[in-house]
């Protein structure tokens, strides 16, 4: 016969569930991290210069001749440096499950950092179109078929920052999770 | 003398204090309706013909010419009807402040129209911004020269969604504060 449970056995079991979640947290915020770095990184040292060129006009292209690409590195740079500093903080959860007021303040900035990133990802994306397929009512060419490398390097740039946001996206209703359950 | 305070004051202050923030919430996701309302109708009925045109090619502008356009009122409409939907639960909220489960689950879902609002508002203001000032290193000439109107309107449009965007970097830790307090 199975024994009845008390609340001793009921509260090992939350706090089970909680540092379960608790690792996962600092996993995903480790992850995020190299997200947002390798994009920070990708994209803040990718220039081409062409050979030679039909076109007198262009000949080099920059991610820093295009504002939305430096906002994205700063974004990027910014997400990754609050990361790293929260990685502490998520392992003190990890060890004390009760906390509950560091938790309430992590939800308040991931989701600052979520905004932003989410703002930096999504304004570069915009533009990387744009570079891939032009604009004809607005007379905007696509600039990617003379920038092959660059087009390819700025695409690839924008993956790291998009799995962040997934990330945050999945910490903070963690968070909040975690929050039901402590009561 | 102060009469000391028992358990049951402790317990109306905190009620109180929920109620508070509650309320608060309730009027901002109101607040939020109008703002994703305005900026999807404001940004869907754009559209501009010039009377004449110096240059053949470009006559028209329209919101949908633009993909990200397009992208901003599909988001801001949808956000829009979600906060709809989720007005009665605030109502609830107000009614019943000891309901946890569905403050976690309504910070799950505002975290996902944070991120789905931001990503709306963040590529438009990308292809805003190059419609103000183009771009001289890709040839993308600044179209607001032509198209003032078109130009003044998309702009104004981004007003409402970035206010929405304001108010969830709000809603979300206000929901983690509360269920602080309900411990």
């Amino acid at each position: 016969m199975k024994p009845e449970e008390g609340p001793i056995q009921e509260s090992t079991k939350v706090s089970g569930f909680i540092r379960g979640i608790s690792i996962l947290v600092l996993v995903l915020r480790i992850i995020a991290v190299f997200g947002t770095l390798g994009s920070a990184l990708a994209m803040g040292t990718t220039d081409e210069t062409l050979p030679f060129s039909t076109q007198a006009v262009i000949f080099q292209a920059q991610y820093d001749d295009i504002p939305t690409f430096r906002f994205f590195v700063i974004a990027n740079a910014t997400v990754c440096g609050y990361l790293a500093v929260s990685i502490p903080m998520a392992i003190y959860h990890v060890i004390r499950v009760t906390s509950a007021k560091s938790r309430a303040l992590l939800i308040f900035f991931d989701t600052i950092m979520l905004a932003l990133l989410t703002a930096g990802a999504s304004s570069a994306t915009a533009v990387v179109y744009l570079a891939h397929k032009g604009n004809s009512s607005a007379n905007w060419l696509a600039i990617c078929r003379q920038f092959q490398n660059f087009c390819e390097r700025i695409t690839g740039s924008l993956i790291g920052s998009f799995a962040a946001v997934f990330i945050f996206v999945l910490l903070i209703p963690f968070s909040g999770l975690i929050l039901t359950r402590q009561r």
